[in-house]
């Protein structure tokens, strides 16, 4: 059994440019460990820069989705990818940010029969449909979203970070990337 | 938020006849709770005869696979067909089986990047095609279990297992079963 | 070429349990020849008991749908899966119940354009959704069907009759079960 | 219950052309009736001409496949295609060319469990893959034939029947072209 | 890197029937070069006459559908079934049809985002349910197309001409017919 | 007629930021025109500058595959998930890159058929399974890449670029982002 984080190389800590390594050290201090994506991407400075830089400024600024609701769309999407590592790391955040221990084994596996809004429904929809056919999207997709209240800058963020993760998906896929053991079990006993 | 058990009548257990409510009883004795899967399927008492007896047949007698392995087909086939019941309730049965903390949010979501033997990962390779391409299985797909060790007797036990809940699954999405809050929880602490 | 019956074991009638060898004897009394499902499942008596239980249950009681609709639902969903011994044996049954010998080819390949009412043309419908699509199930499928006619209770009908025979055509394509030479030609002589 | 022959008009035979009408004379003193396909094209006789000289040119000529084999091509990729009218009207030139009343059930339901051989199998995969998957076809599929002994305008040929039936069958799922009544019964008591 | 016309012999003009001959004379004469759709289809004659008159009769002839629309339906199916050939020799084609040299290859690639009315959406819409799902074309489909004002004959050459290059790309994959180097900047510069 | 460049909002140069607007007129100077992506994203100025920071790390640094190989990654990915923005941008870059008027014609409808060695066709491979089924990347995948001489950094890059757009892709299918006029006839010209 093979438990590498990675197929390709994971640099030590200290071989790693200044603000990489500070990078890491601050999340570690944060979350306790650090999060195997941050070694899987370390090796390529200037991609780790530009992922990490896209996504705080989709998933951390403020938006009118709340952070719980994009981390659901970060676990819908990333269950129909089959993306072992995101569903496993952005669904312990989903349960601690949602404070809800049940909705990210929920989304992940099929959101119709998740504990959630008519309108976190049509905001699922509309992610799954740019993560898996967004060459469909047309007018009637932003009407939908619309007549449940959502401003068009909301659409965008609810389509961007769908298209962040599809690119994390593939990413986490192509590297074989393993989710930490600690994320299994994060946010599983605050029963809301 | 609907939070009903399923889609159609969930009967009081005593209105059922008296070897359901006595197989009720026991599987509430033992577990703690009642699996909703019970209770959704009480309605019809000759189905759930049927469905319970099929079930232990498959998942209760000796095999050339253990029970874990059993447990493993459903939840990746489960996962594949999007069924949160399945997905949830054997997931639990399948951690504590395999007293393993990881292994089911692991199949569920992508077994090819799970902690699995390469026996067992062509077990699933099969078990999936049942579940999804059946039509496709070939005497070449035999060949490949029968190189890992299989006997036809095992084979067997792996496809109809995954026929089984090709049904169950099913019978979980048309009725919209909700799993019950307790398995989201199970097996998540004694790590292996 | 090869003809025969399954990939598996077929023991030997006076190998069987008494009450296994019992209904094989009544069927093949009743029917003039035994089925090749019940050969095939026989090795396994306690699978074999469940089996056809489960599938009395379904299609031998008094429903909402005709036992000829019941059949409509097995030939198409089983045509859908590509199952050739389903398609074929219960394409004789379903001729023989609905005295047509038309409808069967008809809806093995394409219901859409089958002699059927608009009323069974949407249990079809849903058929095919539970049968290829389970996931996907919502009210607005429940609503459709209600429009019809059909009671709750003939909806679960619909579902747990696709159901069933997505587990049944796993099992006859993983065994390669034969279908019976006489059902090719069965109720294909009284035009209605 | 709507049984006409075609979405589009159905001229009269004094209305068409004088060779088109000789045609379709020809067939119904040939088989004992007219072929519905026959009829629901006739409104376009330059169409109509095209396509039968196409037809005749590829299903009647000599060639390195039998008549009955290229019926069974015919039947097997309008059955993937789910083509009423082609799987009954050519399943019943298959079952008489053949003299064979299962091949033709058999193979439009999954050819891979039919009583074919290994060459007329692989005929069949590369047949179904031009249906289906055209733009995949590369030099190995080419490789495979050819160790079954089939020369290049033998490929040609699987090729260009799958390739002229993938329009047929969209012309008859476009029209709703309704097979005769008459095919569905031929072919069917002359056990081989 | 191999730049042959076709995986099948190709003959030389001499050695040609005097029929076909002489059209690829003309076709030369008029377009200054021999598309290699000829030279592909020239050693099967008559599969070579009867495609001509199929094609000239769908796509030369009067219709409810201009001809660069006739050309937009090929290029859009064609697309859709990754065919080099057809997207790029009647991509040209459309280019000079539609004196618009930005067409085809925004409807090659996505015709939801061309620069197309919305009837010509509809019909290409129509085209592709034709071209890729034949089997579920209904009433609907039709009533659609009519309050866009198509007439029934246009439904039909819409379909036609989707189903005949179902056919076309099938037989340009399968030969690996590959598009003459002049197509692709023809049509290029004329800015309408 | 819709010849707006985005659903979304387009800002005016001189209400941006000083280094988005500093990238944009840079770019303008060195093509002769603003590609829309810029102005597609300058509304999101984070977004912005982490895309593009991505992109010029993945596209402009120095690496195992040529520029153009890079640029036949994206035509052939963003073929696949119907991309017209990214087809028609990067089709015209690779045509300039790679010096060959057809090679972007080529790829983007079926790069099983271009002018392309059997390492490029590998790599094409390997990136598309990235771009659409990145799930099942495993082992033979990698070996098959490093049979033609990749190194693993060199499939780091496929893969790297393949999932960076997809993340594209989506997002310019999202905002319905148009491709400037301009790109259509780039690098047409110049015949290798």
């Amino acid at each position: 059994m093979d438990k590498a984080i990675s197929r390709f190389p994971v640099p030590a800590l200290d071989e790693l440019p200044e603000d990489v390594r500070h990078r890491i050290l601050a999340v570690q201090e944060k979350a306790g460990f650090v999060p195997n994506v941050f070694l899987t991407l370390a090796h390529r400075p200037d991609e780790f820069r530009a992922f990490f830089a896209y996504h705080d400024a989709l998933m951390e600024k403020d938006s009118g989705l709340s952070k719980a609701e994009r981390e659901m769309i970060v676990v819908t999407t990333s269950g129909a990818n089959q993306c072992q590592y995101c569903v496993v790391a952005h669904g312990a955040i989903l349960r601690v940010r949602a404070k809800n221990p049940l909705i990210a084994d929920q989304v992940a596996v099929n959101y119709r029969k998740a504990d959630i809004t008519a309108r976190q429904s049509a905001m699922l929809d509309f992610a799954l449909k740019v993560s898996l056919h967004a060459q469909e999207v047309g007018d009637a997709d932003f009407s939908v979203l619309r007549e449940h209240g959502f401003a068009d800058q909301d659409i965008w963020d609810i389509g961007a970070v769908a298209a962040f993760f599809a690119m994390s998906n593939r990413l986490a896929n192509m590297t074989s990337m393993r989710p930490n053991d600690e994320f299994f079990l994060m946010g599983r006993t605050a029963m809301s």
